[in-house]
């Protein structure tokens, strides 16, 4: 490739990515016109479309896989990248539920009457473009794409390059399926180039993309955090912390650390710190059922005290996301401290405490300043589906817009509508 | 100065402004604690606080005016910039208003029940520290923080040079007054600085500043949303259209464009696109109404054929905010080509229909999407005091997190209480 080729290539997927998105927002404003019941079939019918193109996606799946397991893919990334028919299922039953849930867009959040008379209403109304940039599961083509579509959003959609053969094989699909019931083709895009300037340019397209998404590890988080000029709904870290209180029930307090933690340790809802007041009867109970589930934990010295399989904690420990069978404990004299540490060392997340006292409960509830927080329940709750939300499209640890578990209300916004009688302004 | 002092004086300014706003965002933890009432009273101690320093507000506003006089500032700068003894006693009224508004924080959003059992709440929290930077209007230290105040947040201030010393005086008084009444200090603060690279501290402060607010001029709003990391709300333009269907009363069109445009010509609100329907049979009417009334109208080709004062419109009046007794107007057939012009070439501001036929303006309200849209009523009523909402910070023409006037709640995001009795995710 010439010098001058190398130069202009970025300009090249800027205009493809830029190209992209004006058809998105294009098809974006047909999506806006369809009713919940259009949106619905739609969805349907892609689902239906992606059972049909099994055999296609499960042998452009396996080409993935082939090339992944070539370069040395580790089991836990390829159990992600990899499909067969009772995966495939899920991913298409997963769309008919999305199109099973509420619509969101026209619901009136409020009504109110102006004092010049007018009526007026804030409506729920789609968003716009929303860019998903993801790494290696290609369910994501199809669960991302439900969701935009149900809340009258279009995507454009970048997949990891790991799975580029199985994302083209479900969007081509699910494209087919919803272009069979009238929805514009470009409502649902999947970037044709794995050029990681796309990447940037996706996050550089500041009024033609209005959100990015990334769903993925923290590498990605953390660069489409750094670079967007796009708003971003995301969360970097889940470091969840439990406290337990001394008026907490020491049976409940086993269980629901013990599930906090060990349900499954690589989930961003999985706590990460345990906090044990000083003045709870049981913490050597809560540990040991820790330590007897197989977690290891990193102690401060007080914490030590408690056990002596507990080893000692760094001070990095305490802003460290393990999602493993790790945890870092500590022992703190009462509420005050602990919202003191959590105020530190949360990640904003989701925070639990787990008492029987009425009182403490709502004063963690109301101090604690993380998009979830939680009394007397497992932070592994932390999910749109457990919160009866149907899917998500992640969980957002930002100020803005949508915080905590973000389904089909979060890729909504609102507009004003006003209904007047021919007032004019004083 | 040095060439060493010069280079190191951005991060000089920058570390200022860490500072500034981790300060900011203590102070913020602890205004986040008191209820209701505590922040009504404080706004109320800063508002008699501002009626008696009135002297020496003046005073400094008296300095800050002859200084901008003698710098040649014109006259409607001059006359944002001059305080007399009614518009402080209007800005001391303004934060008592603000004091009696219903406090969003701690409002219950909605309630549901998790599958498991436990129950959900949504309820609204303060968003954090806010960043404002304004212009001339020194009456925006006051009223900024206010609002800032009474939905638990922070403040961070950067005022216009030309107003340095009466937002000094303003601040100093409302700092004293929220201080009697146990509010940090730090709740509100102004950047003791003029450095402009403190303007690009504050847009690049993402995680110290939770959002900023620029009021002001496009320049500066153009400024703040190309080289912001923060979040931002504002809007740049307010490209607003009526559209006079054919099925619109002629006196109401009439009266409402009228208004619509000339009430006052200077406010995003303002109408700055007329569409006439070529059906509409009182065109004249309307055209006439708005020339005698001293408007200049630009038209295309079909709306010069009305009245032979309209002069011709080049391409670029349909995309131009004149803030000025101008006005385009197009001709088009009906309301898809109505549609198209707004989809086209509206700022997403505030666009409005005439008509006497609801199902068009139903029609209308529900396809343009813009933060709001009004049928039979002035544009001008874009506005929150208008809304019912009270004061409001800005209107935002972004389509995350508020739309339209944005008042209190606004300035709040929420968080996920979950309420449970020792559940563990299955």
């Amino acid at each position: 490739m010439s010098t001058h080729a190398q130069q202009t290539r970025p300009d090249t997927v800027t205009q493809l990515v830029e190209d992209l998105a004006r058809a998105g927002r294009a098809a974006q404003g047909q999506l806006a016109l369809l009713d919940s019941g259009a949106k619905a079939r739609a969805l349907r019918t892609a689902a239906a479309a992606l059972r049909d193109a099994a055999p296609a996606i499960l042998a452009a799946n396996a080409q993935d896989c082939a090339a992944a397991e070539a370069n040395g893919t580790s089991g836990a990334m390829l159990d992600r990248l990899r499909l067969d028919a009772g995966r495939l299922a899920g991913i298409a039953a997963a769309v008919e539920a999305v199109a099973g849930l509420p619509d969101p867009v026209g619901q009136v959040i409020d009504r109110s009457e102006a004092p010049a008379g007018m009526a007026l209403s804030r409506v729920r109304v789609p968003i716009g473009l929303i860019g998903i940039i993801y790494e290696s599961r290609p369910n994501v083509t199809a669960d991302a794409a439900a969701l935009c579509v149900m809340s009258g959003n279009a995507a454009l959609l970048r997949g990891g390059s790991e799975a580029v053969n199985t994302n083209r094989a479900i969007h081509a699909a699910f494209a087919a399926g919803l272009a069979a019931e009238g929805v514009p083709a470009a409502a649902v895009q999947l970037l044709p180039t794995q050029d990681r300037a796309a990447v940037g340019a996706m996050l550089g397209a500041a009024g033609l993309i209005d959100m990015i998404i990334p769903r993925g590890g923290k590498g990605l988080v953390a660069r489409v955090q750094a670079d967007a000029r796009v708003p971003v709904l995301a969360h970097l870290d889940g470091i969840c912390h439990t406290y337990v209180h001394h008026a907490a029930d020491p049976a409940m307090a086993r269980a629901v650390t013990l599930n906090a933690k060990m349900r499954r340790t690589g989930i961003c809802g999985a706590m990460e710190t345990l906090l044990l007041d000083a003045a709870f009867p049981d913490s050597a109970g809560v540990v040991a059922a820790l330590l007897d589930g197989g977690c290891t934990l990193r102690g401060d010295a007080r914490a030590q005290a408690i056990d002596s399989r507990i080893q000692p904690a760094s001070a990095n420990d305490w802003d460290t996301e393990y999602l493993d069978a790790v945890l870092s404990v500590a022992v703190v004299d009462g509420l005050e401290q602990a919202l003191a540490h959590i105020a530190r060392h949360s990640s904003g997340h989701t925070d639990a405490i787990i008492t029987g006292d009425d009182a403490v409960a709502e004063a963690f509830l109301a101090r604690v300043d993380s998009a979830i927080v939680m009394a007397n329940a497992s932070s592994q709750f932390a999910d749109g589906g457990e919160f009866g939300l149907g899917a998500e499209i992640g969980i957002a640890t930002g100020r803005l817009h949508a915080r905590g578990p973000v389904a089909l209300e979060g890729l909504t916004t609102y507009k004003w509508q006003v209904r007047g009688s021919g007032q004019a302004r004083a």
